[in-house]
């Protein structure tokens, strides 16, 4: 068969298949005020990702994956895992690097997203893949996931931090579409001779490093995250929500840590801080496609008449508001600190407007272009961009405006 | 189909070829007058390229390629790119990672080369890849291709240098062989927080990265190059000449820089630097074969008669002048500072008399001997290599000899 | 054919096939007596190794392979090279990075071994691929290889260090089974401007940085190596030992250096150093198969009857002696210095005591379980380990537990 690339397959149920996606954006990050002082704001272009790797299956139930990340002149990972899904049977376990069950836009491909980055609680709550071994049960269109987890894939010896992560979907077909239904939940515990944890998002590109959405370093032992979704597929309509609220364990008095812990590092605060984000999208395919789907996440979708058929390929419009929120009041200061640590929490809240238009000339090469007013309050860059304000630093309000392009192959 | 490795093809278009090219080099360069106190001269060995990537086509017209280069304990990058090539049309666009059309040896195969490394204005004036969007038109024998580019894939967030760069190539049949005249033209503009350029070239070889030829970093806002290229096949002999000029926009007062630009940095001079090079070659296959040469760039030469068919593979020999000036009187000064900035660039001159002598045992295997000397006049190292002179530093002469030999497979 | 991945051949000799494997680990060792101030002991979890690549043959005798390891965020390497094997001949000839033939253990795969890592002689004396070129000769049972090699693979300008390397192995069938008797000698030259080298051994697993043998940096100029090898395959029962001994070539002066030499560094010993290693092994397949074996190295087991089956895979369980020893007494000195330089080098002994479970429930998965028991004697951890004893530190004893499990995939 062939599906982008050559998939192989022999008796017995042997499968090795190349993969790869290179993703190439071009973008513009407004400078608010012009008050910033960076090169790292204005245009920037990079490639994205460019993924390489297999995957295959082997006989016995066997289900393998191994694909690299070499867009930043090092190595990345994707998937990095095995997995045995004996047939027949609803049961499964998987083993190596993969990402632990934490929501629909987080679980989806890169390549199959309807915006040019992923919905901000991904990036804010750091949804990132860890190694860890999980077990999954499947029963019509119910799934449920759930593992443990040490750290990243790097080079440290000291990784004793751990996190519990879990997801329930049910998707069955309704109201003439399809729907999707989610919940998750993730225990996190640091590393214990870092006991901290930074929660900050960027402007909806990954093309500056510039973030006007930041904790900074908060002392603590760890979180919970509670997310849940929601999203219908209705032929070429498709819509979709999450929300996700974070729930830090901190560290009120770091002078009590004792041993290895007490070299942790980050803000005091006095009281556990909660952050909160959502969004919700629609979109439509003019062209008469239907959004790809399957086992819980968003895939490719297939265009209806690609240009190797004579045709104009897909082309979709998005709409999506998406709002984060990193401020929180932890406890009740006098009136001189009541805005700043160890009272409160001035990461600010960043609400987005995008809209991005889709062409897939073939199933395989993807052109997007993006348009995102981005409206901050308060956060780490307020006093800056905000000088003149007498209002306190965290309710000062700007904004930015953010285009984007990519161009996109995989296989 | 078998092109070294595996080629799948399947119905409607696909293509999918695996890509890979393995170079480890030996090579002793001298010590000029003992006199250079370092150990990166003299010999050393290394994997000078470790190439692992996959082509492909698309239905529709689309051709990819992504390679990479783990050559260096890293990761670096060969084409990464996609371009658009509908079938009857002379017109083509392509996207992604690639050369900006710098001229005939840049713009062929490492693979191919005569010589150990290419000529030396490919070192000294910068020639790498860019992330960038072009175009292509081809006609018989006409072919040309301009586009527009950023920076390099790397993980910086400041990249908003950008350049144009244009080739014209004809390559008809004449004279009982064939004919290639070629032109290019760039326009490069640096990064605004980094107002300079260097222009260097290594020795001949890149086993060390101690170089005789050096201007510094220099102030400046961007360069003109313009480059012309003649080369012929005519059965087993083959010449080739190409000719560039560099023309920069120095800044000759950098405290009239302001804002992000204003840490930009490089030696100031009084006037734009122009520098130079050119080189001429020619080579002959003992056994017969013809350089192999398609599309406006050479490619690997097939042997006639190889291992696997009793035979004792292509012998050639080849020989090269190369000429680099990186000086340049930039402005009249008084005598004591004449040969110095702002007044004088003192990148020194260097002069490669190269033969080298290749042996491919069978098309995919290539093994390289390679004798050069090098006369260099002035630059960063007249002055600790020949101390004693009276003569202005730019005008001291030395030589060094280098011995190099390498081992090549690729498919 | 299919061998955990497709293997493509086509007429006259071609083969290609894509190769990799995936280990993820996870081990606790202890802190001895609770008294390394550190969290690099304990719990971690990582990816071991992370390999792809490729290997293939060419029509007229030539054999090459290519793997990358992308495991720690980097790019590291496995065999890297092309060799040339006439059809018929006893004689090959190779070229690249690979090993120097220094032992069955480390000459055997990393997915083959009977323990998490291999014996300490191979981390303790740095046993690792290098640059060279290799001649080999095969006449039935016997194997000879030579070569000569320059340094790894990097990016740097002064390896100018280089070693011969050879190894001379004959394993008949015998005694019902079959007998592998091998002997290795190394000679190593270090780098002109490093002239020193550092022995040391993890304690039988890679999840820590933590060694409890190490001689620090010695001051020498290179370094000779014998070692001998012996193992027996009877059925599904296998033993094995091997035995190497270091001989320094120490600089007992390093003021008499001159030069690049003279940047040398390193702890200066009055007489050479000797250091010593050996293993003894024995292993059962409970469920009968036979230990890979080929080549003079040790290979991938093959299940009798896998999951794919119906079966419950291999297996087997192994002991292990291994001891290694970084003292020496290099010359006669005061009461007061005796135990330290320049007359004593205490790098510390180690003794493993290691049991380890191995379940391959088909031949390209294998899981790993294994415990062991490391009792050091001196060394640079012994006095802060055991800080209140009276006797010399040298000879002070302690105990460590680790436990350490592994998941593989590979093809």
């Amino acid at each position: 068969a062939w599906k982008g690339a050559p998939e192989f397959t022999a008796e017995g149920g042997w499968r090795f298949k190349p993969r790869g996606r290179m993703q190439f954006d071009a973008a513009s990050v407004g400078n608010p005020n012009g008050n910033i002082p960076t090169a790292n704001l204005g245009f920037n272009s990079r490639s994205r990702r460019i993924l390489f790797g297999f995957e295959g299956d082997v006989p016995g139930g066997i289900k393998w994956r191994a694909e690299f990340d070499f867009a930043q002149g090092g190595v990345g990972y994707e998937d990095v895992m095995f997995q045995y899904a004996p047939k027949g049977s609803p049961v499964s376990a998987q083993f190596g690097y993969f990402y632990p069950f934490q929501g629909l836009e987080t679980m989806s491909s890169s390549g199959a997203t309807t915006f040019i980055e992923r919905a901000q609680m991904t990036d804010a709550f750091v949804h990132s893949r860890r190694i860890g071994a999980a077990v999954g049960y499947v029963q019509g269109d119910l799934r449920f996931n759930a593992g443990l987890f040490n750290d990243s894939i790097n080079a440290n010896f000291d990784n004793d931090d751990w996190m519990f992560g879990s997801r329930l979907v049910w998707s069955p077909e309704a109201l003439g579409g399809r729907i999707h239904l989610g919940a998750t939940y993730q225990h996190r515990e640091f590393q214990s001779n870092a006991l901290n944890f930074q929660y900050r998002a960027r402007p909806f590109v990954q093309t500056t490093d510039v973030r006007f959405t930041d904790t900074g370093l908060v002392a603590a032992r760890g979180d919970d995250i509670y997310g849940i979704e929601a999203a219908g597929i209705f032929g070429p309509l498709h819509v979709a929500s999450e929300a996700q609220w974070v729930k830090t364990d901190t560290i009120a008095n770091p002078a009590t840590l004792t041993g290895i812990e007490s070299v942790a590092g980050g803000t005091a605060f006095a009281g556990n801080a909660d952050f909160f984000s959502w969004y919700a999208e629609a979109g439509w395919w003019l062209t008469g496609e239907t959004r790809g789907y399957r086992d819980g996440s968003w895939q490719r979708t297939s265009v209806k008449k690609g240009f190797d058929k004579g045709g104009w390929g897909a082309v979709g419009v998005n709409l999506r508001y998406d709002y984060l929120d990193l401020r929180d009041r932890v406890a009740t200061g006098t009136p001189a600190t009541s805005f700043a640590a160890p009272n409160f929490v001035n990461g600010g809240t960043q609400t987005g407007y995008l809209a991005s238009l889709i062409w897939q000339p073939i199933d395989y090469v993807r052109f997007m272009a993006q348009y995102t007013r981005a409206e901050i309050e308060g956060g780490p860059r307020a006093a800056v961009v905000v000088p003149g304000s007498t209002a306190p630093i965290p309710d000062r309000d700007y904004g930015v405006d953010i285009f984007a392009v990519r161009a996109q192959f995989e296989f």
